[in-house]
């Protein structure tokens, strides 16, 4: 092996981890612990991607990330700040002054900035737009003001736009023009009529590829996807998922183009989207991660509280059957098993329903059917489950009747877990409600009741 | 307004929905039932994308599903296939001969080949691989040898590489030649050196921008990442979630370039370990939606065997305190109480802490004061609901020593809560296995074992 070929060789071990190491953090923490000078934060944290940075801050305490930030300078930069989490961003702000957060906005891409001025409060968000010049103001404010997390805050300005008369000759001189300032990444043109309205878009490859006086309109496509500046972002990116779009042009009512989304963006929609669908099942509103104690305590409590509530209310049905319990102290030994199989069994049917209807799999068309499956699926595990919890409690109690009560009732509470597992996530769909949301407390507060009820009832009826 | 405004107006409305209508399908369903002829099915297809008849596709039940295909003739091609979901696919290509397999194999982008091919058995695998040129063969019979979901399977094998010592004239040339095969999209040119190593990638938009006698090497930016043939497609989703990728170079051991890597194939690798965390989360195995009721009833069946042992567990630990339960049926009325509370803080938190894991937010560096904090939250919560709680009781058995009992019982489990919901999915991943899987029955166990144990056992002390 000669030594060209060696300095050539990749390390593809060293590929394997990119980013963050845990020396790195180590160092830093160490470094704040000991008031390290300027230099050696500034030295450590040169070579690092603005997405590792941020990552760093986010794993640091709030008061280390406050020093650090102070400590980094010209570092801590708009590009920084756009890979915050959002928690930990709203803990930065804080410390910013007008000054530094105008030259952020000034640095960002336009649908960066419309995230950053997002966070502020009214009266931040009008000082720094005082503080920015007029035209980008104006922008500004008519961004702020299209829904939240819809198309047109997701969107960018900065668009490539080409008159349907040109030719390729044309649109490549004016691309070198050097006076012309165009977005840092775009993959697309989009041609548009006189009136300036999207009507195709032209791949960047293709236009390399295609002699000088050929016309734009000839290698343009048409049948590309126009976003409406007040679609959900959620549905955006649906679009771009199910199309596999890189670009998409957005248009305000009447059809006029007024940005672009592009699939980065779209990339960090999904990201959001499935967090919120996995934190609201699993009973959390935000992500609490770097919030503090009080606040997530806060964020907590509601849902614990319907809980309770719920939970008071299946008590309430144990209640009912005082004196069967009293009677037979097996009962309140096995009460917990039955209900919790239920509680199981729907929680997958749930999951499934919710992820269903989130990728408009689950529609009104094939719902019947859906439910049906399901039911018949609590039903065959139900009656599985029944013969082995049937067994069990016999041997466990030396008595037959007990294990046909515990039997029944599983099937029983397995065959309203089907059936509530999939309605509740479609009604509330129905409703215009988000299916994740309250799904899992509707449904195990079914399956608790049912359960409890069918077990204890049965028994009261057969064993007494 | 004039006509030509009219006309030029786009229907911002209409844009709010794309694709598939319930009226097309309910359509298709009763074509399907008075077998109309095949004109009338082609007429409702011919419009659609690909990935709306997909859609179609997998809403009908499975024998309208293959009369359908039959029915399609043509318009059943690659890329409606490329679009089916996993499950629905297995299906359609039982029914498939291997001429229209092999027609589909070819006209498929080779990730997406891969894909159809990694769908078969090694018989049907065998037998299509020889209906293919010698050349694709031994190209396919590389990439299926990757492992399962690694970079390797992810990539497409069709790249636009570019010499180092070339001049932006010459690869604009070199584009332009119509002999020279070129994907169908790309964003980025590959540069590489002698040992077809990737050393820098130039954006096209960079590329149309800079004169022609201008070296390619002068404008390409080289701190592009790189990605190894073997990394998990996980990994590779990351870097490119994290640095905002659009494309990235993959290498095989020693570094020379085998392929490349685009966002539109993380977006879907996106899809899938989103669908997979919820559904772990949720105790099911793999999105069954489209699964038969046999098979369906088969992979749920598993994970709630797994939940009837721990569920006979919690039982178990009831049955210690028999004496106690005998003498005060309040007990068994209030326990479901204090281990539900449990169970769901503990979900809570468990929730939080196996997103942050996916999201590299949660490491050995802030573990520590992640957990704390949970704990923390956990204790607070537990005093706010153990006095409410113990209030609750208190008045509704009139018993104040009971009240004293849950109140204990309900801080108690809630700390534990706290802890385990972090503990676990972090022993998990220490062990490397994934979080997201067995975190939940681990979890409710423990907050149903510690609530009935303080609970009853606390009971037992005190009230008998």
């Amino acid at each position: 092996m000669d030594a060209t070929e060696t300095a050539q060789e990749i390390d593809v071990d060293a590929l394997d981890r990119y980013g963050l190491s845990e020396e790195l953090i180590d160092d830093i923490e160490v470094g704040l612990l000991e008031s390290k000078p300027v230099d050696y934060f500034q030295a450590l944290l040169e070579p690092l991607h603005a997405a590792d940075i941020a990552d760093l801050l986010e794993q640091l305490s709030g008061g280390e990330r406050e020093q650090l930030i102070e400590l980094m300078g010209d570092l801590f930069d708009a590009e920084v700040y756009s890979h915050l989490d959002y928690t930990v961003r709203e803990d930065v702000v804080e410390d910013l002054d007008t000054e530094k957060m105008a030259e952020i906005v000034n640095d960002l891409a336009s649908d960066d900035a419309i995230d950053f001025l997002e966070d502020l409060d009214e009266e931040e968000q009008r000082e720094l737009l005082d503080a920015i010049p007029a035209e980008d103001r104006a922008f500004y404010e008519k961004h702020l003001s299209y829904p939240d997390e819809s198309a047109g805050r997701l969107m960018q300005r900065e668009v490539v736009t080409v008159p349907s008369f040109w030719t390729v000759g044309q649109t490549i001189d004016h691309m070198r023009d050097k006076k012309i300032e165009l977005p840092d990444d775009f993959y697309n043109l989009i041609i548009v009529d006189p009136s300036h309205h999207p009507v195709g878009m032209v791949k960047l490859s293709k236009l390399l590829r295609t002699k000088r006086p050929t016309p734009i309109a000839n290698i343009m496509w048409e049948d590309m996807k126009i976003i409406p500046v007040n679609m959900d972002q959620e549905d955006a990116a649906y679009l771009f998922r199910q199309y596999g779009l890189v670009e998409a042009p957005v248009v305000e009512e009447g059809g006029r183009l007024v940005g672009v989304i592009t699939v980065d963006d779209i990339v960090e929609v999904l990201d959001e989207e499935h967090e919120e669908d996995i934190l609201k099942l699993g009973g959390v509103k935000e992500d609490d991660l770097y919030s503090d104690v009080v606040e997530t305590t806060r964020l907590r409590f509601s849902w614990l509280l319907v809980n309770l509530g719920t939970a008071i209310a299946a008590s309430l049905v144990i209640g009912l059957f005082e004196t069967a319990l009293e009677k037979v102290v097996a009962l309140a030994i096995l009460m917990p098993i039955v209900a919790s199989m239920g509680g199981n069994a729907g929680t997958q049917t749930l999951t499934v329903a919710v992820r269903a209807l989130a990728t408009n799999e689950l529609t009104t068309s094939n719902a019947f059917r859906i439910v049906g499956k399901e039911v018949l699926v609590g039903g065959i595990n139900g009656i599985l489950f029944a013969i082995l919890m049937g067994l069990v409690s016999w041997a466990w109690f030396q008595d037959p009747a007990l294990g046909g009560v515990i039997a029944c009732a599983m099937v029983v509470n397995m065959l309203a877990a089907g059936l509530a597992g999939t309605l509740i996530p479609l009604g509330l769909e129905k409703l215009g409600k988000d299916p994740a949301i309250a799904s899992t407390v509707f449904l195990t507060t079914i399956t608790d009741v049912v359960g409890f009820f069918s077990f204890l009832g049965l028994a009261a009826w057969v064993l007494l």
